[in-house]
């Protein structure tokens, strides 16, 4: 059975009833009895809360849904193998102690125990929550959490519960937590699958510090953020934070942090930091769904906030400062203070008063240049008091773009209430980031559906034609085995003479490659030069002008297939001036990923380099389509661009799509 | 009078003085009259607040030290003239309406009347504050601040306000407050004087839009950092908000970003990057002066959080995991749960108890190879309650490293009362960008000291032989002016032959350079096409291998003469691979430029590329010098290095110090 249809349990054992109330098998059942059938088992107990206890699952009467399993590793091998003998269709495992502290065995055995009769949350899991139906498992006592509409789903408990309370602080609530453990059967992408449907879920944010199947979690991802945003707290970036989580959760991710953000892009995931962020972006997300776009208005009665802010706007990638149009500035300047800025950042300064901030908002927002509004407000100056709170709350609900505000000067308390009707941040810079992710999202959605090459193009394949038909050419070029064989060659110099081998990989780097060779007496010259050194054939190719760029495909072991495109040359690489997405990739992709390489600039003309940006897109375009169809993984390196053309100088098969070592760093 | 002797007067006048309580003409006289001898002036009233008023300041039969014109800008000017009549030593004028608003030449009427007779605070000035000695000249009602030590300077007031009530929030207290505003007469400068000496102030923070003297600051804060850490926000990145900083307070900056963030890496400038940082940094400042480096050990019961706190690390120049050593780690093992891991990250897991936070934190504080420790605690786990707080602010007190807590799951008001003894900050990110900061300040601090080249050496300048002793080579090369020199030509192939010209910039943009010239007989072909084109002198060259880098001075109008280093080639500018110091640098500067080149990688082999780092910090001391000693701004472009040797292969005379366009972006 899916986890879809175990959401909804009646009768509940505990195994490992505690009478002892500061334990876990305590805590569970005070939190489950009075909104459930809990059924208590310790063969030491008669009784426990109140409640009939059990010597064993297998003496209650009644059939059992779930079983929560409260006993030490050793001990919960054994009532695993009682609950599946009793029927039980769920079980959570709390105890750690399993693959997380090497013990792979014993994980091992829990799930062939389970088989598919039983399905298992954990190992190593703090539980699960759904306030709505009241539905506690977790052991941690007197946790602070609302109910709402916000799905959380942590691989750790911890950080499960921290969130859950800072959450609450918020006033945002949560339609269900699931704590995932070790995750030896149950895992996120099954949860996804009842998020994307479940009605009272409407954000979605992840803490995770593996993937349980990465290319899986990410083609679901692209499916529901159509529907509602998924936000992602991937930790665990480097070795030192990998080692940890192998004590923590037991399963370390081989995508590095530069890859894994380019495919959160690609899916439409929402990419939080830290902790802080998936309060902020669930925080926003739970209120507005999209924006029309990142153009921001600012409206503050502090100068040197809106300064602050605007810096703070250029450093982000997808917010821009709106543009107001005159009528609005001259709708502004009748409403504000003689000597007020009515350009953004508008600032009303120490003159502000109540009205002029609602209706500075409310003009603002009726801009057609403005996608957000941020509001900087200020309970300091005199003319200002407690009445701008049901203006602003007013003026908020009128307007249908995102108003977001950041309040200065007012107490804690009425702070916290104000949170429940406008969208409140303690500071400009959670505000801007905030604003950025909603920006992201609708960006994300207004792209077109996503290509799929199926299975049916598989070996329908014509690399050659492919790359013409994508418009990418090929020099000049011909084989050659014997010196004798240079007379004849027909290429215009300058060319380009290379070892032509399968073996040799790098080949600039082992002396393999002459170029700018200007007649034949120089060409006969480095033609002798790699014979003796390689005794391998020799490539002669007609030399491009341009700017060198690599694209390339190569299986990657959690991701799949997957796309780079890069800067060429050794700077980029140090440079780390890459670009990644699964394949197959769609022209938007192929755009997105050239936009995203730090290099682009040139693109726009640099000093006497012109290149021709559309030529990149298209060669990605077609290198991901003729990877997809042939099933093979390549790369062209270099693909050098000019102004008019691309040339693909060097192509290069990877003999073996799951073990290949590839220049680039593409993990 | 410098301000340094103006901070204590005795009698102020209040010219403007209001008998309206929402007027800051009363606010202000409210905010001194019980500490201070107080003159309300006001033509229209005999009495205000129970002080006898004045129709004028020359009426007043007393001296008066200080006078603070609370009036519209148009009748403040001639406020200010009977404050110099009057004798009166310092006056603070609030009123905005002067240079932020294009108004320049009232503002030179201010500074014209004042003379050398009286100084001024402002004009579009919040006031000034001194906790200590109760002088509050701050026109805000009812602002929250504490008496502290640390000093804030603002060049917005709003900005002012919002941060003493934020320090205020957390525990933190001011020693002075002063919104610069317009900052005709006072400035930033000289308040640094002051504070310098200032026995009340342990830390100073700055809020500024533009620097009054950006050269004089920063040197200025080069000698107080190695007594006092400073703390700067700069406002005003981009062209955007330096619109709104013109609007704001009147003056724009022209030293860019990233130019800004090397000038204070080099003079021990914290850079705070938003407000939140400003207190942040603040905090640490206030009760640590500095760590013995960055070395973290992270310690707490929540795994996830571990995990979180390892990846920011990584991403933080200053700061690493600490390597626990074996004595340390057996410490640990014996104090703390089976299962949990004795490795930094320390994960004590739920089974956490009171003591054994405290026994971690004492064990790992003590080991040789931790400079500061992060503590993530949590009030979840049951074996944990209040009692962990005075185990905790023990065993801090104990410990004589810097220790920093996080702390999830305590009330409110409890952690505002533990604060006052611990340090805390809200989140991870907090907490490591202020342990990021403290452990700047501490390297800046074990740096020597600063180079100083005297004028004594100007004139005394042999460019050549300083490149020599500097252990840079000059490529083999002549100048030639007929096509019949070739012949005689004694260079080793291949050469460079280039256009040689002051007229010509850039070379290679225009084809004035041809490169990989093998024989004679193309070196002619060279010759005649420059001949031809340019019509002036060509140098013939050797070529020499390696990587090539930039390295030049130039006259920053702000900031003086400053040098820059940067890899070479038009990929290098798109990246803006790049690193700014004034001049002269030291040797450590030299080599902190160098650490702070994005190519740095490449200084440890990569590929084939071997480069050797120390003739590249010996080219920038060598710059330094020659320039600093010859009075003049040249660059060295492109400075080509290999594994033994640098070479400059093409050095550029900046004709005229103040006007030049440089290929680079410097500024």
């Amino acid at each position: 059975m899916k986890i879809t249809e175990l959401l909804s349990p009646q009768k509940i054992a505990i195994i490992g009833a505690s009478a002892d109330r500061r334990r876990a098998g305590n805590i569970i059942l005070r939190n489950l009895k009075e909104h459930y059938d809990v059924y208590p088992v310790n063969p030491l107990r008669d009784e426990i809360e109140g409640l009939k206890c059990y010597r064993s699952i297998n003496e209650i009467e009644d059939e059992i849904d779930w079983a929560i399993i409260s006993l030490p590793a050793e001990k919960s091998i054994d009532a695993m193998k009682s609950c599946v003998e009793k029927g039980v269709k769920l079980a959570i495992i709390i105890a750690g102690g399993f693959g997380e502290a090497g013990r792979e065995e014993q994980q091992e055995e829990l799930k062939k125990i389970a088989g598919n009769k039983c399905r298992i949350m954990g190992p190593n899991t703090v539980g699960m929550l759904l306030p709505h139906v009241k539905l506690n498992t977790v052991f941690i006592p007197g946790i602070k959490f609302l109910d709402g509409n916000i799905a959380f789903l942590a691989q750790s408990g911890s950080i499960g519960v921290i969130l859950m309370e800072e959450m609450a602080k918020e006033g945002l609530g949560i339609s269900l937590f699931a704590g995932l453990g070790n995750r030896i059967d149950v895992d996120e992408n099954e949860f996804l699958d009842f998020l994307e449907k479940d009605e009272k879920t409407e954000v979605i944010s992840l803490y995770l510090e593996s993937f349980s199947d990465a290319r899986g979690f990410f083609m679901k991802c692209r499916e529901i953020s159509v529907k509602k945003p998924v936000i992602l707290l991937k930790a665990g970036n480097n070795k030192k934070s990998s080692r940890a989580i192998m004590s923590h959760t037991g399963k370390i991710s081989s995508i590095s942090p530069g890859l894994l953000k380019d495919i959160m892009v690609q899916n439409g995931v929402v990419e939080a930091h830290d902790l802080e962020e998936i309060v902020d972006f669930s925080k926003v997300f739970s209120r507005y769904k999209k924006s029309d776009g990142g153009r921001i208005a600012i409206i503050t009665s502090a100068g040197g906030l809106g300064v602050i802010a605007t810096d703070y706007i250029s450093r982000h990638n997808e917010l821009s400062m709106a543009k107001l149009d005159k009528t609005t500035v001259d709708k502004l300047s009748r409403v504000m203070p003689s000597f007020a800025s009515c350009n953004n950042p508008i600032d009303l300064t120490a003159d502000v008063t109540n009205e002029m901030y609602g209706s500075a908002i409310e003009i603002v927002g009726n801009c057609s240049n403005v996608d957000m509004v941020l509001c900087l407000l200020q309970f300091h100056p005199s003319k200002v008091d407690g009445n701008l709170i049901p203006i602003i709350e007013d003026v908020s609900r009128r307007i249908e773009k995102p108003v977001f505000y950041c309040i200065n000067g007012m107490e804690e308390e009425k702070l916290a209430d104000v949170k429940k009707s406008i969208l409140v941040y303690p500071t400009i810079r959670r505000a801007m980031r905030a604003m950025n992710a909603l920006a992201f999202r609708s960006r994300w959605l207004k792209k077109s559906s996503y290509v799929q090459i199926g299975k049916e193009h598989y070996g329908n394949c014509n690399p050659a034609g492919l790359l013409r038909r994508y418009g990418i050419k090929i020099p000049e070029h011909c084989i050659i085995e014997n010196e004798s064989e240079i007379e004849n060659i027909k290429l215009n110099f300058p060319v380009a003479c290379k070892v032509h081998s399968s073996k040799v990989y790098h080949k600039t780097d082992v002396g393999g490659v002459y170029l700018n060779i200007k007649n034949k007496e120089e060409l006969r010259n480095a033609f002798l030069k790699l014979k003796e050194k390689f005794n391998e054939k020799v490539e002669v190719q007609s030399m491009v002008d341009g700017f060198e760029f690599i694209v390339g495909t190569t299986h990657h072991e959690e991701l799949g297939d997957i796309i780079m495109c890069g800067a060429g040359g050794v700077m980029a690489e140090v440079y780390m001036d890459t670009s990644f997405r699964m394949l197959p990739v769609s022209k938007e992709d192929a755009e997105e990923m050239v936009r995203e390489l730090k290099i682009s600039p040139i693109f726009n003309g640099y000093r006497k380099i012109k290149v021709n940006k559309d030529r990149v897109t298209r060669a990605i375009m077609a290198v991901s389509e003729i990877a997809c169809r042939c099933g093979i993984n390549f790369e062209i390196n270099p693909l050098v661009v000019n102004e008019q053309d691309a040339f693909a100088v060097d192509i290069k098969l990877l003999p073996d799509k799951k073990e290949v070592v590839v220049a680039h760093p593409y993990s």
